[in-house]
């Protein structure tokens, strides 16, 4: 069993692809030369963001070990940066595979959500407030 | 800010200590020098599993670069095996630190929730049948 017999083809046209060649815009939080964190434009909490490679793989299913590594190091820098910009207790990751696995965007991505005690998470697919998300993006970058 | 300015001790009385002990059971489905991967007895869908490594650290937060890449390529080995094993058509993956996060046991972990399209998670909580688990775990390991 190979990752290549579970996944479809990456489709180059998907909108994470088109953040990394800069054609649609997007508020950063942190870079290296291998992954990219930015803001969730349907904020789920203050300080949803995303961890993508910025190489191409659809999901975990098809990534190479080496993007694993890169995102998950990245995804916990974040974490730790955004719970403490948000003086949050707990944070929260999600990581969706296919669209039956909750997968909308079809570029490997890490949601981190930084998390208060008896605050439940705001539905998905709401547009979140562009002034407000470069706001916390703000804090998020003070943090790191 | 580094990772012990964000967590609390961690406690080695948690039950995935006392699992990795051998003190009390699971249904292990895979392991390796560094990580565990054991069924749900709770599970959210059929096939539901955990990731755990084998050395102390309770979440994301506090994990070291070697336990943070060691469990996501397990995780992704086992993503891949249960979505064949039960022919689903998805995966999700959720990682919970503190309990504002949704983490219940402090020793980091990762869930791995086979996932078919229409066919919602099961409420949290509920104790799964240990024979149904056992047959689940078998097709697992049967994919792997």
């Amino acid at each position: 069993m190979t990752a290549s017999d579970q996944s479809p083809a990456y489709d180059s046209d998907n909108i994470f692809a088109k953040i990394l060649r800069g054609e649609i815009p997007s508020t950063a939080v942190y870079e290296d030369d291998d992954t990219l964190a930015f803001m969730d434009i349907m904020p789920r909490a203050d300080g949803h963001l995303l961890v993508i490679p910025k190489t191409p793989c659809r999901n975990v299913l098809d990534a190479s070990p080496a993007q694993l590594e890169a995102v998950i190091r990245t995804v916990q820098k974040l974490a730790v940066a955004a719970k403490a910009a948000f003086a949050a207790e707990g944070v929260t990751i999600q990581q969706f595979n296919e669209a039956a696995g909750g997968q909308e965007v079809f570029h490997l991505h890490f949601h981190v959500l930084p998390r208060h005690e008896g605050l439940p998470l705001r539905p998905a697919g709401q547009m979140g407030d562009m002034d407000a998300i470069a706001g916390h993006a703000e804090k998020i970058r003070a943090a790191l």
